[in-house]
Parts: structure tokens; sequence; C-alpha cells
């Protein structure tokens, strides 16, 4: 699923922008032919996610750098594991740790902050997706982290998927009519979605035979009573400052899908170093 | 501070994420001679960072939307307060929504914790910078919304910095021979700082005449130890785990400079958001 | 519907290609300050489309260019019709001239042969739509020209609709199979489209519960079979060498979409050229 | 003759524009480690023209995919012979395998065509030659298809050859001064053609010494007229609105060259399939 | 004849080398409201070329700042003199200082150099060329200013212009295969140039009636005589370790062209300073 | 120290610029199949610089040429010596023989520059530095080739190093206060360089702090006053028109550094040449 040359267009930059000229403390002390290994170490649990991204940053400097793995991306690591060894030119070793790192580490904690959200409804019918608040530059890679932890991804982006939200609908005086003016345009095999605020929204959006109901910020009741009225016919999401403590509310009103932003714009990186043996 | 050729290498990826053919909701909806305002609101207190980068998203999308700000980089926002008044295309007001919002509030909330940690300290003489540890792709406004924040910033990046870590220390056998070394082979106009993780190598890092001498992770007692060393004859600098809790028993050992890599790979997101009139 | 940063990419391609060091017949003649009037006259009829992709070739080469325009995407053009007039510096104009009539000429073709198709059926209930046979580098204008033909467009590409096809079929054993597989691992926002080339394989698709079921290469009374079977619960699509001459067989069985891969791999380009006055 | 590096640029806008995330359908269904292999097997007769863009697709995709060759360009494929086989990673071949027809097929269709104005006027001793009406983005292999099928290319570009038009003429008050101004200022490297249409401007070129005269639009009496006049002592190019009915009377006006659009610009595609083994 | 999209490539590429994060010295200086006017004044004498590459670079910075400008390209410039005022953030000014000089003191050294040889021969029929021993990533500009300074041009590249040299007679045994195999193939507006040793040499290349011969490496005598032997019947170039000292005993064998590397590879810069008032 | 992305960014342009459809002449002369070894022959004395990109420019080409090298960066090299020998595809060395040499000309000539003036004053404690007036694209080869000929590197760019020059002095009402306002807005690992233009400048450089001092056009008596003045305590750079006579005069003065814009921006090409055996 991770699509390599979406990969590396992040990775160049990232280099770019941490070698303007060479690596000056590096490229001074060690000589081209010094080999060493590293290993990658995390410092605290959490979800394996970007393994491949993080060994595609030292592709790129030298493709001869080899690895040694030790987990895959989904895997379960305690503080203390060897992630993963690599061995070759300890220049390129050093030059790319940053960068991989950078990458790697905000990777886990997506994926980890992901899996805990999803542990906590596990035993709901429910899905908990990402949504477009993806860091700009790494949305490929963001979302595919969500995956490994667990989630389920939304609409990729504003090409892939119709979200009809308020401003859409008082544009076309309701919701009914923006359903009408858009599916006559799209092309037959996109979805489309509505954002509703109550129940009378909802009503119009069943109507209107919307594909995907979503419920943006109802009260928990109110939550209950639109799932009532739909009763499955259609998806149903929930959505609006969805957070680790009121998820399992959100589950409890029988939604098929909660969107949670802060899996993707309010993560914590994970610990991980890199050592030179 | 901020480039423009630098900012726009990352907007314009952010927006081919997020369009791969056309919003196809939007495009649908309204047409495009449709006109609107739309505000930018606070949902949370923070300070306000990165504006300019908001606005270059606008003008990358269309460069006739118009700007009303009411405030600036750095000012303290209150949850509610209006930011800025954009005017323009309906169509691309709501097609640079989500990459604008994306940058602004990452931006935000870098300011914001970054200023969070600057105060804590505030009555003691020491710089809170950040680190390397930006996300790829972002460095270049991320340390931006650093210095907005009230933080400093640390070397750019491997090549405007040297930074003798253990592993280039071993390869030299000594603090003192990998700065002779690398002193006779880099720019003159560049400074050498040392990573030291104990009085021994304190001293040794002295004797070397290093510019800047790096603490790592040393016990505070330890440190202040040090700093006594050291005696202010160079730059000071703290460095390794840490966080708002433990900034301030660093402050006191009279170090210089607090490197904080939280600032930039653990922070949230600032919540924002924008609506039509 | 027509993105600027996508159209540019193509016209600076091909400027590139065009101009290697620079047009050493027309800037050896003409002066920086010598100014024209060049008009653009239809040499046979058609359906006009791309008018903004021929203006935008100018303005990269010369946002001074202006134009004055007769008729609009979509409109019917005769043989003789004056599109639109541009006024600015010769040497710009008669530099653009082949890149410009490149790109309209083609759109043109495209969506006079769309409408030629759309005009066949126009009596039934049924969408002529594209496919991803498009030109490499050109789909995002192509599928633009089939809208204006009258076309509706298909899936986009590869990451914004499931398309099962007998490869998936086989690997899966069996429709159901695919289409349980698959459905767990997208966004909820897709749908999915499985292609038939049976009456067992369309019942297995609605078994399935497909979105979209595609009739491929069927003979036209068992395509009328396949019809009654689903009766219009899920969307049909009928496909597989549709040209001019067959399509209202097609259309007579009672489907609601049949794609055409000749609208966009096998049209001609229209005839149309400029004059400077 | 074809150059990598300019194939790659319109592959892999290609390859961006069909997958904005990622192969949703594909990915779903095939492991990384399924291995196939693909036949590729012409569905009608013609000139096989772009096997190496064809490789280069999946090259680009998977440099571990393996070919099996059974025909090169230039070739003559009958409707059911296999062209080529590929084996390697399932999921890249059917990832690559519309981008790579795409190319393939308006190839080979270019080539086709080419190669039947060519056979119609083999026994007149003249050049079939195509002009700059090519698909922007694909100039560099379409002029290489037209080879391929026998004919042969006019200048690459607006840089590589002069071509003085009716608006150069007057420009200079007639096509001796245009000569004679273009000749001082280009490179002595450069050949120098006029557009003629009639006598007096064909007695004006020879005066002038041009290089090439091109007969544009003439009546074929008139044509052969020119003919006579110019006596072989400098290439004759006969141009206009050529096409299969029409290009026999051309030849026979003894012209040395025919240039033809239609070649690149209303070809149509070859019909060519892959499938999975 | 300068093409803004090539001069915009280098100048990106050259301000990205020269800022990789901001400029700290004069950003930490001045205010972005602060104004000024800054002067460019000659420093020696010599022919300006590349005034408006000059501007392009602040252009590119800042599309506000403006130009006052005392002399065109091609005017012979004293020391002491006022060639152009710019007016405009000061920020920017200085920030695009160097790179505008880089380019503009390049592109004066070669106009001035050039235009020393030309001097040296204007009383014989000779043209002086430059070759492709250009600075890589330069040409476009480079040989703008060979034209600037009264040379003239050589081939572009590789690509439009046969230039047959030893390796290539060598490899078809003999001039006139090479010739011939050469002609069937390139398009009909292309010229044949043959690099010619010895007198055996240059009648074998009449004979295969080359468009052009070069004379490449001769003896002043044997060349008179090779001139002798063409009698002007195609152009004759003169190429091979030609400098100021020898080019008249060049001009004086008769040739039309001479060819000289140093024009563009072993120039120096012409001084010129900017001064902020 | 030489990092493959910056150098192929340079190479990818040039070939480009060299190859705007085909080479014409050798690819119609030799075949694929067709194998050559050439060998790269000085033509006069020098010191080698710029092996590995001479090399990358045919990786690029065609990673399968290989290399047997006799010298290595660094080494003198002799009229007539053999640097290094290639072999492969006949093609491929003739097509990438111009540009590669074309590189490895400009940077053999720089290095050889460079280490003719450090000779000179080889007995002084001074070191010879480039400076940023180097060709616009080719900063990073030629502060490398700078380096190869026993110079040293000044800062990089304008965001590594500070300079404070006469405007930001003005700006500022006197050094010390533009020290002061540019210290506390930097990095701390940013040393600044202040330019003085006589002993009162430098005394206020030396009471702001400056970690390095200018000496601007100074004559060499107020020079060596100035030298006095500062004892070592910083370092001490002359800088202004020093050239090959002028330079031990500056290094008498008794400076650390002196900077000559000369290495790299008026330097005269080595003769290196290709033959094919």
């Amino acid at each position: 699923m991770l699509q390599t040359d979406k990969i590396d267009k992040i990775i160049k930059i990232a280099l770019e922008e941490d070698i303007s000229s060479y690596d000056i403390t590096t490229e001074n002390v060690f000589k081209n032919s010094d080999y060493s290994i590293a290993t990658i170490i995390a410092k605290e649990d959490g979800i394996l996610a970007g393994i491949e991204v993080f060994k595609r940053v030292f592709y790129i400097l030298d493709n001869k750098i080899e690895f040694k793995q030790y987990y895959d991306d989904g895997d379960t690591i305690k503080d203390g594991n060897l992630i993963i060894e690599l061995s070759g030119s300890t220049i390129n070793l050093l030059k790319g740790e940053r960068t991989a790192l950078n990458l790697l580490q905000r990777l886990c904690g997506i994926a980890t902050l992901t899996n805990k959200y999803c542990r906590k409804v596990k035993d709901y019918n429910v899905k908990v997706t990402d949504t477009r608040k993806t860091t700009p530059g790494l949305r490929h890679i963001e979302k595919y982290a969500v995956k490994v932890g667990g989630g389920a991804n939304h609409r990729y982006n504003l090409s892939d998927g119709v979200l009809i939200k308020d401003n859409h609908i008082k544009a076309c005086n309701g919701i009914k009519n923006a359903v009408e003016k858009i599916r006559g345009n799209i092309p037959h095999t996109i979805k489309i979605e509505v954002e509703t605020e109550n129940l009378d929204d909802v009503k119009e959006a069943i109507e209107a035979k919307a594909d995907i109901i979503m419920l943006d910020n109802m009260k928990y009741e109110e939550m209950s009573k639109a799932v009532e009225l739909i009763k499955k016919s259609v998806l149903i999401e929930a959505s609006g400052n969805v957070d680790f403590d009121n998820i399992e509310n959100y589950a409890k009103t029988g939604v098929d899908i909660i969107s949670v932003g802060k899996l993707t714009h309010s993560f914590k990186s994970m610990d991980i170093s890199m050592k030179i043996k």
C-alpha cells in the first residue's frame, strides 16, 4: 500500500532540508570506507509503523546499506526492543539517522495512538477512521500508519469522495437539492456523504438517498435517535471533537464509523533511538 | 524570515495530495463566479504563527482572494477570536480550507507549546531552542514557529553547525582529537559544539576549545558542576528528554540553552476553524 | 473543474519540447515590441472544448496577451467560425501557436466525438462514459473534454474506485470472496464495481452486494437478461469494444452506463487554425 | 534513438495520474509476494512500435519484472500474436497494465498509420514526414513511432530548423528579405525552409537560396510546375491537408517530401490487450 | 532570444544554493518595510550582457523591485559607469545581490572576450563562433552572451546539427559512407558538417556533399590549401586551440567560421559592484 | 563531501541542454551494441578535481559503463597523463563526452588555480579561501574543487554564517549595535563576522566581540596595524581584489585568512581530451 514514488518525494525534500552543503561533522571525522553496524531501539512501548519508509531513507542515500529486521509494521514493540539493525557506510548511517527517525517516530506515534483508540471501542461494531487533517506532504504515509494501528481510512482527498457540508447545503437550498445536483455530475463510481447537524437533516439525507450520513457534533442522545431513524440502511459516521475520553460514548450510539482528526494532528512521536555499535 | 519558495514547495505538494482530479463536491455545487466571505476563528487559546503560510495557500490557488487580518504572528489569541477574514471565489476558499488550516493549526500548536516552555523558565537567563527533530518537509516553517513562540533556533541542519557526538568522539579517540580534526577542515565561519556525558568529557571539551558544550542526559547536580567548571567561557547547552515538568530543573543548573525535541515532534495542533459567512 | 496546476504541468513540458533554444525563425524576424492580432478559426464543425487550456498556453508564455472570446466550451462551432481573437506580442503569439492548437484541437476532437455518441443514444436513459484509456499526461483535460461533449466520467484512476476484474476474482476464488475481502480494507466512501462475463457472474455479484455491475463483452441478448436480473437495484455498466455503429444496441439492453474507450484513444483532432491579421 | 530520461518524464506523470493513493482493488486482493505471468497479445494487425517504452513503465514500477519479447519495433504484428510476456509481482503487473498499454497502443497506432501512407507512395521517390502536430508531452516518442513506421522526421521543434511562413514573409516585405535577415542571425549549421503559396513565391525562394522550399496547399498542377522550376536544386516539401486518399496525387508531382499532420494528430490506437496467465 | 523559463531554472537553483534557511544577516538587521536604492556600477571596461537575467533574479525574489536602466546589452561600458539602479525592499536587494552579480559578471565577461576576438579579425570575412564547451546549466545564456559580444553561435546541441568526427568516420569506413548513412536517417532540415584533418579528408568531404567542412587542427598553410580546394561551395570552419594570439592567422586562411572554445570556458568575470545608496 | 543528489541535479540539466531530441550524429552511425574504450588524457599540467563528477555523468547516461582510474582528486597531473579509461556503449561514451569534460575541465581549472595561490603563500600561516562568487548552480562542486586544490572554504551561503557589511552597519548605526541585534536573533551555533574598512571599525568590532573580523580593501600597512590591534583574539580575514601578484603582500600582514573571488569567477578550464581507442 505504500507507493515508493510518493515516499521518495518527501524523503528527498527532507534530506535536502537537512544537508545544504554536506554533513560537516561526520564527513570530516569518518572516511568513505568506514563501516558500522547501527541498532534501532525502542525507548517506549508502541506499535511499529513505517519500517519501509525508514529503510527507504537509507536506500536513497546509499543503496548498499543492509538491514536485519526484527519486527514488522503492526507489531507491538516494548521499550528496549531491537527493531532493526543496519550495516554499511558509517557516514551514510549517520547522515540518514535523523531524517529516518523523524519519519519512523511520527508514524509509530500515529499507529500507537490509533491503536489505543481502537482498543477502547473494540467491543462495539464501529470503525475508527482518520480525516483529511494530516500533515501536509505526509498524507500518504500517515493514512497508512492509521491502518497499521488498526484504524480505517476515510476518503483520501477532495477528489475521491463527496462530502456535502453545511456550506454546500446552504448554497443548494437543502440537502436534497445538493445531493441531486452533485449526483448528476460526478462519476457513478463515487459515493455521496452528507453532513447533518440534527434529526431534520438526517431525515432529509435519508430521503435524498445519501450513501453515507455523517452526524456532526450531535449530542449522544440525538445521535442515538439518528441511528435509529437511519436503521442501517446507509452507513453512519460520527464526527466532531472526538477524543480518547469520549470515543466510547460515540461508539455506544450505534454509529458505524467514528472519524478522529486527532489521530494525525495531535499525536506524539514515539521515542526510538539509533546507536552505532 | 519565511522564504516564499520554501513555503510554496510544501503547499504545492499538499494541494496535489488533496486534489487528485478536482473537488468533486464543491465544484459541482458552486459556480466559478460565486463569491463568499470566510472567517477564521480560534476555538481555543494560543499563540498565532504562520498566518503568511495560511494566506499563501490561497494565493497559490487564486491570487485574487483578499484578506482582512486581525492578528499577527506572535499575538496571543483567545478562544473565539476572529483571526482573519477571506473574501473571494467560494470554490477556491473551500478548496484551500483544509490545507491552509492543516498548516496554520500545526504552526500555532508549535508556537503555543514553545511559549509555554519559555514562560516556565522566564526567570532564568536561559534560551529554549528547537532541535532537528522537525517534521520532514516542514523544517523551515516549524523552526519559524518556534521563534514566534519565543524560543530560539538551534543549528538549521547538518551543514551549518558542527555537533560532535559520541560516535564521532569514539572514532577519533577522544574529544580533543575530534575537535582538531574537524577544525582543520571546516570553514572558519562554523562553530564547533561537543556533546559531553560526564565531567571528564566536559574538561576535555574545554581544553579542546569547543565553542559550545552540550551536557547530554546528565543529572541536574552533575550538570551544575559542569556549569561551574566551564564558567561561562563557552556556551553551555542542556539536552535530553526535556519536558514541561523538568525544564525548570535544567534552567536552575545555570546552562545557557535548553534544547527541546518535543517542541516540534510532540505538539498538538491548535483548534481553529473556518466558516463561510 | 479544470485545475490550473495540472494544466500547467503538461503545457510547460510541451513548450520545452518545442523550444530547445529559442524560436530561431520568429525571433530573428520580429522585434520584441512587434504587436499583432491573431484569429483562431474553425476549419470544420465540432464542439468547442479546452478554450481555457488554449489561453493558458499563451498566459504562461506572456501574461500580457489579451483575449476576445466568441464561444465557450460546450458550444457548437461551425466551419469558419471565429472562436477567439488574441492580441499581443507577435513573437509570443507565434511561439505559442502550435502548442496551444495541438491541445485545443485534441480536446475539441474528443468533445465532438463524445457528443456524436451521446446524440446517438439520447432517447435511452443511459450515460456514455470515458475509461482510463486516456493519453498519458492528459487525463485531467481529456476527461474534462468528455464532460463538455455531454458524456460522463468513469472513475478517475486506480485509487478512487474499485473495479474487480477477472484476475482479482480468480485470485479470490469467486466474486463474493473478492468483494468481501476488499470491502473490509477500503475507505467506506468508495464504491465497488464488479466485472461480469455471464449470468452466473451477475448473480454472484448481486449476492455480493456490489455497488455497480459491469457487463463485459456480453451478447446483447444476454445483456438484456442480466439487466432484468439486476432490476435496477444497482447500477449497470456495459463495456467492451463499443463503437458508433453498435452503441445503440447496447443502449437498448437497458443498461445505465456505456463506457467507451474510443472517446479518448481513437478520436481525430478537430481542424482549427490561427491567422495573424 | 529513444532517450530514457525523456520517456521517464511522461511515464512518471502518467503513473501519478493513475494512482493518487494506491491501487485499492489490486493491493487489497493480492499479496506483495504473489507472482504472475502476463501476456500481451495483439487484437488487430499493425506495426509494433514502442516496446521499450512499454517495458520502461514496468521497470519504473518494479525493476525486477522480467520480459520475454517475441517481436521488435518495426515488425508486422497479426491479430492474435503474442508480442511479449512479463513475469513478476502480480500487483505491479496490474498497476502498470493500463499506463503501459495506453502508450504502446498509441505508438503502434502511429507506426501503423504511417506505414499505410508510406506503402501507398512507395513507388515514388518521396519521403512521408511528420509535423509538429504531436501530442503535447509525447513528441519524442511519437516522432520515433513515425520512423518505425517507415516515415521520416521533419524538424523536431522551433529551435532546430527555420521555417519561414506567411507571417514572417509579410513582416519582412518578401521572401528574399526574410531569408537574408534570418541567415545572418542563426547558427551556420541550420537550414532555411520557406513556405510558398504560388509560383511567384517559389521563384523568390529559389533566388533567395532557401535550402528547402515548401509548397503549401497548392493545386497538384501548380505543384508540378513548381517542382519543374526548382529542378531539384533544393529539397521540395508538399504540405497541407494531406490524407490517405490524396497523398498519391502529391507524390506524382515530383516533390521530395510530403508532410502529414494526421500521422500524429488523428491516428487510432491499435488494439492490444494484457492477460494474466 | 532569452527564454524566461530557461533562465528561471538556473536562477532558482542558484537562489536555493545561496539561501538554505534564510539570510541570517540581512533579515535580522532590516525590517520587511525597509526600502533602498541600489546602484550597479562597472569597475572595469567591457561589453554589457545579461541585464535581463540580472533583473530576473530580483523579479523572482520580489516582483515589486523597480529598475532604472542606463545601458542595454551590447553597449560598451566604461569603468565607473552606472549600469542600472534598483529600488525596493532592502532585504530583497541584498538577498539577490550576489546571485544577480554572479550571473551578470560572467555574461559580461563572455561578451567582452568575444568582442575582443571579433575586433581582432574584423577585417576578414569571417565569423567567430562559440562551441558546446559552455558551463553546464548556463548554455542558453552563455550562447546569448557570445552573440551580444558580436560572435555567432555554432550548433546549440547534439540534436540540432550533425558533426561527423573522427570516431564516426572510422566506424563507417570513411567520410563518404558516414555522410550517406546519416543523411538517410536525419530530418531533411538538418545540415551535415564533417571534421577533416588533412587535404584527403577535405576532398572526400567535398565529394560526400557535406554542408559544412571543419578544418581541425590543420597548419595555416594546409588550411589555406583546403580553402582553395573547397572554393566556397560549402561553408568552411576552422577549429582547434584558437586563442587571441593566433586567431588572425586562422582568419587569413580564408575560412568562413572560426570556433573558439575559450569564449565560454576560459573567460574572466567582469568586475561589477552593487552599492546601497 | 560531494553529495550525489546535488551533483545529479546539474548533470541532468546539462544533459537535457545538450540533447533536445537525440544525438543525431552518433546514434545514426553506431549501433546500441557497439562497444568502445575511451581514454581521458591531460593536455596540460594541473591538479585533478572532480573525477567522481565526471564518472557520474556517464553513470546517469548508462550505469553499465566501467572505469579504470589512474589518478585521484588532488593528484598532480602532467600533460599527456592518462587520467581514466572508460569502457562501454560507444553511443553513450560519445553522448556523455562533452558534458563530462565540461565539468571536469572547470573543476580541474579551479583546483589548479587555487593550488597556485596556496603555494605562493605556503610559508605564511594563512589560509586561502573561496567566496560566494561561484558559478550559479555549481557552488557545491566548485567549493569542493577549491578544497582539493589546497584552499579552504568560506561560509557556504547566506544562511550558515553572518557577515555584517557596510549596509548592515549603516542601518544599525554602528558595528556594535549591528552585532548585538543579530546575536540575539540567530542560532547560538552561528559565528558573526564583521567587515571593517579602517582601524576605527576594527576597534569597534573587537569591542562588539565579533567572532571574525574582515579587513576589506585596506592598504597593507593599515592591515598590519589592524592585525596588531586584534592580536589573534579573533580570526582575521583579508579581502578585496586579491590576485596572484598581490596575495603575498596580504599574507605578510599576518592575517589568518585571505579570501579570493577569482578562484571561482576567473579561472580557466584545464585542457583535457577524450579519445576513442
